[in-house]
Protein backbone atom coordinates (compact mmCIF):
# COMPACT_ATOMS: atom_id res chain seq x y z
CA UNK A 1 0.00 0.00 0.00
CA UNK A 2 3.00 2.53 -0.72
CA UNK A 3 0.38 4.58 -2.71
CA UNK A 4 -0.99 5.93 0.68
CA UNK A 5 1.57 7.24 3.27
CA UNK A 6 2.89 5.36 6.28
CA UNK A 7 0.31 6.76 8.96
CA UNK A 8 -2.58 5.80 6.68
CA UNK A 9 -1.45 2.62 5.71
CA UNK A 10 -1.04 1.55 9.19
CA UNK A 11 -4.63 3.27 10.23
CA UNK A 12 -6.01 0.80 7.82
CA UNK A 13 -4.62 -1.90 9.18
CA UNK A 14 -5.36 -1.47 12.41
CA UNK A 15 -9.03 -1.24 11.15
CA UNK A 16 -8.60 -4.14 9.24
CA UNK A 17 -7.87 -6.34 11.49
CA UNK A 18 -11.14 -5.96 13.00
CA UNK A 19 -13.66 -8.64 12.72
CA UNK A 20 -15.99 -8.20 9.78
CA UNK A 21 -14.28 -5.38 8.45
CA UNK A 22 -12.39 -6.02 5.10
CA UNK A 23 -9.76 -4.37 3.36
CA UNK A 24 -12.72 -1.82 1.29
CA UNK A 25 -14.47 -0.88 4.47
CA UNK A 26 -11.32 0.02 6.32
CA UNK A 27 -10.33 2.10 3.81
CA UNK A 28 -13.49 3.97 3.87
CA UNK A 29 -13.19 4.14 7.54
CA UNK A 30 -10.21 5.42 7.57
CA UNK A 31 -10.67 8.52 5.61
CA UNK A 32 -13.84 8.62 7.40
CA UNK A 33 -11.59 9.07 10.45
CA UNK A 34 -8.71 11.69 8.98
CA UNK A 35 -11.75 14.04 7.73
CA UNK A 36 -13.54 14.08 11.12
CA UNK A 37 -12.86 16.98 13.45
CA UNK A 38 -9.82 16.09 15.80
CA UNK A 39 -11.65 16.37 19.22
CA UNK A 40 -14.11 13.63 17.29
CA UNK A 41 -11.66 11.39 16.94
CA UNK A 42 -9.67 12.38 20.26
CA UNK A 43 -13.03 11.27 21.96
CA UNK A 44 -13.22 8.42 19.70
CA UNK A 45 -9.57 6.98 20.63
CA UNK A 46 -9.91 7.27 24.25
CA UNK A 47 -13.82 5.83 24.45
CA UNK A 48 -11.83 2.48 22.96
CA UNK A 49 -9.06 2.92 25.34
CA UNK A 50 -11.09 3.82 28.23
CA UNK A 51 -13.61 0.90 27.50
CA UNK A 52 -10.60 -1.73 27.35
CA UNK A 53 -8.78 -0.40 30.83
CA UNK A 54 -12.18 -0.04 32.99
CA UNK A 55 -14.42 -2.70 31.71
CA UNK A 56 -13.86 -5.88 33.72
CA UNK A 57 -15.74 -8.96 35.23
CA UNK A 58 -19.09 -8.42 37.27
CA UNK A 59 -17.75 -10.41 40.29
CA UNK A 60 -21.66 -12.42 40.69
CA UNK A 61 -22.42 -12.83 36.74
CA UNK A 62 -19.32 -12.08 35.03
CA UNK A 63 -21.06 -9.75 32.50
CA UNK A 64 -18.06 -7.41 31.26
CA UNK A 65 -19.18 -4.32 33.34
CA UNK A 66 -17.80 -1.37 34.92
CA UNK A 67 -18.12 -1.33 38.33
CA UNK A 68 -17.62 -4.18 41.06
CA UNK A 69 -21.47 -5.32 40.10
CA UNK A 70 -23.60 -5.21 37.51
CA UNK A 71 -26.47 -2.57 36.98
CA UNK A 72 -28.47 -6.21 36.92
CA UNK A 73 -26.77 -7.72 39.52
CA UNK A 74 -26.79 -4.85 42.11
CA UNK A 75 -30.80 -4.22 41.22
CA UNK A 76 -32.79 -5.16 44.14
CA UNK A 77 -35.95 -5.39 41.91
CA UNK A 78 -34.53 -8.63 40.31
CA UNK A 79 -35.44 -11.74 40.92
CA UNK A 80 -32.26 -13.14 42.39
CA UNK A 81 -33.25 -16.54 42.83
CA UNK A 82 -33.56 -17.53 39.00
CA UNK A 83 -30.26 -17.74 37.20
CA UNK A 84 -30.16 -17.52 33.64
CA UNK A 85 -26.39 -18.60 31.86
CA UNK A 86 -26.01 -17.48 28.47
CA UNK A 87 -22.61 -17.90 26.59
CA UNK A 88 -21.51 -14.29 26.59
CA UNK A 89 -22.70 -10.77 27.11
CA UNK A 90 -24.17 -10.09 24.02
CA UNK A 91 -26.76 -13.21 24.42
CA UNK A 92 -27.59 -11.38 27.99
CA UNK A 93 -27.92 -8.48 26.54
CA UNK A 94 -30.16 -10.10 23.59
CA UNK A 95 -32.25 -11.16 26.38
CA UNK A 96 -32.94 -7.83 28.19
CA UNK A 97 -33.98 -6.38 25.04
CA UNK A 98 -37.38 -8.33 25.56
CA UNK A 99 -37.72 -6.28 28.81
CA UNK A 100 -39.38 -9.63 29.91
CA UNK A 101 -36.73 -11.52 31.84
CA UNK A 102 -36.90 -10.72 35.94
CA UNK A 103 -34.17 -13.12 36.88
CA UNK A 104 -30.23 -12.69 36.70
CA UNK A 105 -27.80 -13.79 34.60
CA UNK A 106 -24.53 -15.97 34.85
CA UNK A 107 -21.89 -15.54 31.61
CA UNK A 108 -19.50 -18.39 30.85
CA UNK A 109 -17.97 -16.85 28.50
CA UNK A 110 -18.04 -19.65 26.25
CA UNK A 111 -18.88 -22.98 25.92
CA UNK A 112 -17.92 -26.40 26.19
CA UNK A 113 -15.95 -27.50 22.62
CA UNK A 114 -14.04 -30.23 22.34
CA UNK A 115 -13.02 -29.34 19.01
CA UNK A 116 -11.28 -26.59 20.12
CA UNK A 117 -9.86 -27.87 23.42
CA UNK A 118 -12.43 -25.73 25.40
CA UNK A 119 -12.95 -27.88 28.36
CA UNK A 120 -15.56 -27.35 31.62
CA UNK A 121 -12.62 -25.60 33.44
CA UNK A 122 -11.72 -22.60 30.67
CA UNK A 123 -15.54 -21.73 31.47
CA UNK A 124 -16.98 -19.57 33.99
CA UNK A 125 -18.68 -22.94 35.73
CA UNK A 126 -17.16 -23.19 38.60
CA UNK A 127 -18.10 -19.74 39.65
CA UNK A 128 -21.99 -20.83 38.79
CA UNK A 129 -21.69 -23.86 41.09
CA UNK A 130 -20.46 -21.54 44.03
CA UNK A 131 -23.61 -18.98 43.54
CA UNK A 132 -25.53 -22.02 43.40
CA UNK A 133 -24.63 -22.55 47.49
CA UNK A 134 -26.75 -18.96 47.99
CA UNK A 135 -30.97 -19.24 47.76
CA UNK A 136 -31.40 -20.00 43.93
CA UNK A 137 -34.87 -21.64 42.43
CA UNK A 138 -34.25 -22.38 38.93
CA UNK A 139 -31.23 -22.29 36.52
CA UNK A 140 -32.28 -21.42 33.19
CA UNK A 141 -29.84 -22.87 30.13
CA UNK A 142 -29.74 -20.33 27.42
CA UNK A 143 -26.82 -21.57 25.81
CA UNK A 144 -26.46 -21.56 21.99
CA UNK A 145 -28.88 -24.00 20.17
CA UNK A 146 -25.45 -24.98 18.91
CA UNK A 147 -23.44 -28.29 19.29
CA UNK A 148 -21.32 -26.31 21.70
CA UNK A 149 -24.02 -24.91 23.36
CA UNK A 150 -26.00 -28.40 23.35
CA UNK A 151 -23.32 -30.15 25.35
CA UNK A 152 -22.58 -27.23 27.15
CA UNK A 153 -26.33 -27.45 28.67
CA UNK A 154 -26.13 -30.83 29.35
CA UNK A 155 -23.21 -31.16 31.19
CA UNK A 156 -24.44 -28.28 33.60
CA UNK A 157 -27.94 -29.61 33.79
CA UNK A 158 -25.69 -33.29 34.86
CA UNK A 159 -23.61 -30.92 37.66
CA UNK A 160 -26.92 -28.94 39.31
CA UNK A 161 -29.08 -32.41 38.98
CA UNK A 162 -28.26 -33.49 42.80
CA UNK A 163 -28.47 -30.00 44.30
CA UNK A 164 -32.38 -30.51 43.97
CA UNK A 165 -32.49 -27.05 42.16
CA UNK A 166 -34.70 -26.82 39.26
CA UNK A 167 -32.81 -26.62 36.13
CA UNK A 168 -34.26 -26.11 32.72
CA UNK A 169 -33.61 -25.32 29.03
CA UNK A 170 -34.90 -22.86 26.81
CA UNK A 171 -37.26 -24.03 24.08
CA UNK A 172 -35.60 -24.59 20.61
CA UNK A 173 -38.02 -25.01 17.67
CA UNK A 174 -39.44 -22.62 14.40
CA UNK A 175 -38.71 -19.12 14.83
CA UNK A 176 -41.64 -16.16 15.43
CA UNK A 177 -42.64 -15.71 11.66
CA UNK A 178 -40.38 -18.19 10.25
CA UNK A 179 -42.01 -19.99 7.09
CA UNK A 180 -41.15 -24.14 7.43
CA UNK A 181 -41.00 -24.40 3.71
CA UNK A 182 -37.52 -22.61 4.55
CA UNK A 183 -36.42 -24.31 8.09
CA UNK A 184 -33.69 -26.89 8.28
CA UNK A 185 -34.85 -30.34 9.54
CA UNK A 186 -33.54 -30.28 12.55
CA UNK A 187 -35.41 -27.89 13.80
CA UNK A 188 -38.11 -29.19 12.26
CA UNK A 189 -37.39 -32.08 14.31
CA UNK A 190 -37.18 -30.33 17.82
CA UNK A 191 -39.90 -28.50 17.25
CA UNK A 192 -42.08 -31.18 16.60
CA UNK A 193 -40.54 -33.12 19.96
CA UNK A 194 -41.00 -29.48 21.94
CA UNK A 195 -44.23 -29.59 20.92
CA UNK A 196 -47.03 -28.32 23.74
CA UNK A 197 -50.56 -29.37 23.91
CA UNK A 198 -53.13 -26.67 23.67
CA UNK B 1 -28.99 0.22 26.46
CA UNK B 2 -28.99 0.08 30.56
CA UNK B 3 -28.21 -4.06 30.11
CA UNK B 4 -24.56 -2.96 29.18
CA UNK B 5 -22.46 -0.68 31.58
CA UNK B 6 -21.52 3.07 30.43
CA UNK B 7 -18.37 2.47 29.34
CA UNK B 8 -19.69 -0.44 27.10
CA UNK B 9 -22.53 1.79 25.61
CA UNK B 10 -20.42 4.28 24.86
CA UNK B 11 -17.99 2.46 23.21
CA UNK B 12 -21.10 0.89 21.16
CA UNK B 13 -22.29 4.52 20.26
CA UNK B 14 -19.04 5.68 19.17
CA UNK B 15 -18.34 2.92 16.90
CA UNK B 16 -21.83 3.01 15.08
CA UNK B 17 -21.35 6.86 14.51
CA UNK B 18 -18.46 5.40 12.11
CA UNK B 19 -20.26 4.79 8.54
CA UNK B 20 -21.18 1.32 7.53
CA UNK B 21 -21.34 0.16 10.86
CA UNK B 22 -25.14 -0.78 12.46
CA UNK B 23 -25.64 -1.21 16.11
CA UNK B 24 -24.94 -5.09 15.94
CA UNK B 25 -21.67 -4.92 13.75
CA UNK B 26 -20.63 -2.14 17.08
CA UNK B 27 -22.03 -4.68 19.41
CA UNK B 28 -19.42 -6.90 17.74
CA UNK B 29 -16.68 -4.76 17.39
CA UNK B 30 -17.24 -3.63 20.69
CA UNK B 31 -16.59 -6.97 22.90
CA UNK B 32 -14.09 -7.69 20.21
CA UNK B 33 -11.99 -4.73 21.78
CA UNK B 34 -12.62 -5.39 25.73
CA UNK B 35 -11.73 -8.78 24.81
CA UNK B 36 -8.38 -7.53 22.96
CA UNK B 37 -5.58 -7.57 24.77
CA UNK B 38 -4.82 -4.35 26.74
CA UNK B 39 -1.52 -3.58 24.91
CA UNK B 40 -3.22 -4.20 21.19
CA UNK B 41 -6.10 -1.79 22.13
CA UNK B 42 -3.92 0.58 22.87
CA UNK B 43 -1.93 0.91 19.62
CA UNK B 44 -5.32 0.32 17.88
CA UNK B 45 -6.39 3.28 20.18
CA UNK B 46 -3.06 5.47 19.12
CA UNK B 47 -2.84 4.96 15.73
CA UNK B 48 -6.20 6.22 15.35
CA UNK B 49 -5.45 9.21 16.84
CA UNK B 50 -1.92 9.51 15.57
CA UNK B 51 -3.02 9.54 11.99
CA UNK B 52 -5.73 12.59 12.22
CA UNK B 53 -3.09 14.69 13.98
CA UNK B 54 0.10 13.87 11.56
CA UNK B 55 -2.02 13.34 7.98
CA UNK B 56 -2.30 16.31 6.36
CA UNK B 57 -2.60 17.35 2.32
CA UNK B 58 0.14 17.00 0.14
CA UNK B 59 1.53 20.47 -0.45
CA UNK B 60 1.65 20.00 -4.57
CA UNK B 61 -1.65 17.33 -5.41
CA UNK B 62 -3.65 18.08 -1.83
CA UNK B 63 -3.84 14.19 -1.19
CA UNK B 64 -3.79 13.07 2.61
CA UNK B 65 -0.29 11.73 3.43
CA UNK B 66 1.74 12.84 6.52
CA UNK B 67 5.00 14.59 5.03
CA UNK B 68 4.92 17.48 2.84
CA UNK B 69 4.84 16.22 -0.40
CA UNK B 70 3.10 12.43 -0.95
CA UNK B 71 5.21 9.31 -1.98
CA UNK B 72 4.08 10.18 -5.41
CA UNK B 73 4.78 14.06 -5.66
CA UNK B 74 8.22 13.24 -4.34
CA UNK B 75 9.06 10.74 -6.89
CA UNK B 76 11.30 12.31 -9.40
CA UNK B 77 10.56 8.82 -11.77
CA UNK B 78 7.30 10.00 -11.96
CA UNK B 79 6.04 11.57 -14.88
CA UNK B 80 5.05 15.08 -13.52
CA UNK B 81 3.91 16.54 -16.92
CA UNK B 82 0.80 14.37 -16.95
CA UNK B 83 -1.56 15.14 -13.42
CA UNK B 84 -4.76 13.06 -13.36
CA UNK B 85 -7.33 14.84 -11.11
CA UNK B 86 -9.61 12.51 -9.15
CA UNK B 87 -11.75 13.39 -6.19
CA UNK B 88 -10.57 11.93 -3.27
CA UNK B 89 -7.52 10.20 -2.16
CA UNK B 90 -9.46 6.77 -2.28
CA UNK B 91 -9.96 7.19 -6.26
CA UNK B 92 -6.15 7.79 -6.60
CA UNK B 93 -5.36 4.71 -4.57
CA UNK B 94 -7.80 2.81 -7.02
CA UNK B 95 -5.69 3.83 -10.26
CA UNK B 96 -2.45 3.55 -8.54
CA UNK B 97 -3.11 -0.22 -7.28
CA UNK B 98 -3.16 -1.04 -11.50
CA UNK B 99 0.45 -0.02 -11.26
CA UNK B 100 0.11 1.13 -14.80
CA UNK B 101 0.04 4.96 -14.66
CA UNK B 102 2.83 6.93 -14.48
CA UNK B 103 2.12 10.26 -13.99
CA UNK B 104 1.41 12.28 -10.89
CA UNK B 105 -2.25 12.99 -9.17
CA UNK B 106 -4.49 15.78 -8.27
CA UNK B 107 -6.69 15.56 -5.70
CA UNK B 108 -9.92 17.89 -5.52
CA UNK B 109 -11.77 16.51 -2.35
CA UNK B 110 -15.37 16.61 -3.76
CA UNK B 111 -16.73 17.22 -6.71
CA UNK B 112 -18.88 20.07 -8.27
CA UNK B 113 -22.55 20.12 -6.67
CA UNK B 114 -25.18 22.30 -7.25
CA UNK B 115 -27.77 20.00 -5.10
CA UNK B 116 -25.51 20.07 -2.34
CA UNK B 117 -24.14 23.50 -2.50
CA UNK B 118 -20.49 22.73 -3.62
CA UNK B 119 -19.17 25.47 -5.85
CA UNK B 120 -15.72 25.51 -7.87
CA UNK B 121 -14.48 27.49 -4.82
CA UNK B 122 -15.00 24.65 -2.49
CA UNK B 123 -12.76 21.76 -3.94
CA UNK B 124 -8.96 22.24 -4.84
CA UNK B 125 -9.28 24.26 -8.45
CA UNK B 126 -7.98 27.12 -7.80
CA UNK B 127 -4.93 24.73 -6.54
CA UNK B 128 -5.23 23.20 -9.87
CA UNK B 129 -4.46 25.54 -12.50
CA UNK B 130 -2.03 26.61 -10.33
CA UNK B 131 0.33 23.92 -10.75
CA UNK B 132 -0.58 24.08 -14.34
CA UNK B 133 1.52 27.38 -14.84
CA UNK B 134 4.57 24.72 -14.68
CA UNK B 135 5.50 22.62 -17.33
CA UNK B 136 2.04 19.92 -17.74
CA UNK B 137 1.24 18.57 -21.15
CA UNK B 138 -2.14 16.69 -20.03
CA UNK B 139 -4.64 16.87 -17.91
CA UNK B 140 -6.73 13.64 -17.36
CA UNK B 141 -10.10 14.19 -15.37
CA UNK B 142 -10.85 10.80 -13.85
CA UNK B 143 -13.80 12.60 -11.77
CA UNK B 144 -16.37 9.58 -11.09
CA UNK B 145 -19.09 8.74 -13.63
CA UNK B 146 -21.78 10.60 -11.75
CA UNK B 147 -23.69 13.77 -12.24
CA UNK B 148 -21.23 16.16 -10.08
CA UNK B 149 -18.26 14.04 -11.33
CA UNK B 150 -19.13 14.60 -15.07
CA UNK B 151 -20.13 18.35 -14.24
CA UNK B 152 -16.81 18.81 -12.71
CA UNK B 153 -15.32 17.29 -15.92
CA UNK B 154 -16.79 19.48 -17.82
CA UNK B 155 -16.36 22.46 -15.76
CA UNK B 156 -12.55 21.91 -15.66
CA UNK B 157 -12.40 21.04 -19.45
CA UNK B 158 -13.58 24.89 -20.02
CA UNK B 159 -11.09 26.08 -17.35
CA UNK B 160 -8.02 24.75 -19.07
CA UNK B 161 -8.67 24.34 -22.53
CA UNK B 162 -7.90 27.96 -23.50
CA UNK B 163 -4.40 27.43 -21.91
CA UNK B 164 -3.53 25.30 -25.25
CA UNK B 165 -2.67 22.14 -22.37
CA UNK B 166 -4.34 19.17 -23.43
CA UNK B 167 -7.08 17.19 -21.81
CA UNK B 168 -8.93 14.23 -21.30
CA UNK B 169 -11.41 12.19 -19.93
CA UNK B 170 -11.24 8.21 -18.61
CA UNK B 171 -13.48 6.44 -20.86
CA UNK B 172 -17.06 5.33 -19.68
CA UNK B 173 -18.51 2.10 -20.70
CA UNK B 174 -19.38 -1.45 -19.93
CA UNK B 175 -16.97 -2.81 -17.21
CA UNK B 176 -14.32 -5.68 -18.32
CA UNK B 177 -16.27 -9.17 -17.57
CA UNK B 178 -19.64 -7.27 -17.49
CA UNK B 179 -22.51 -9.19 -19.16
CA UNK B 180 -24.65 -6.70 -21.13
CA UNK B 181 -27.44 -8.33 -19.94
CA UNK B 182 -27.14 -6.47 -16.40
CA UNK B 183 -25.64 -3.11 -17.55
CA UNK B 184 -28.14 -0.15 -17.49
CA UNK B 185 -28.74 1.83 -20.59
CA UNK B 186 -27.19 4.90 -19.50
CA UNK B 187 -24.07 2.64 -19.83
CA UNK B 188 -24.96 1.42 -22.81
CA UNK B 189 -25.24 4.27 -24.60
CA UNK B 190 -21.73 5.42 -23.35
CA UNK B 191 -20.29 2.71 -24.60
CA UNK B 192 -21.66 3.05 -27.87
CA UNK B 193 -20.77 6.63 -28.23
CA UNK B 194 -17.42 5.88 -27.00
CA UNK B 195 -16.83 3.21 -29.47
CA UNK B 196 -13.34 3.04 -30.98
CA UNK B 197 -12.30 1.44 -34.54
CA UNK B 198 -10.40 -2.00 -34.72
Amino acid sequence: MDYYSRQISRLIEELSSLPGIGSKSAQRLAFHILNMPTDHVQKLSSTILEARQKVRYCQSCFTLTDSELCPICSNTDRDHKTIMVVEDTRDLAAYEKTNKYEGVYHVLHGAISPMLGIGPGDIKLKELMQRLQAEVEEVIIATNSSLEGETTAMYISKLIKPTGIKVSRIASGVPVGGDLEYIDEMTLLRALEGRTEL
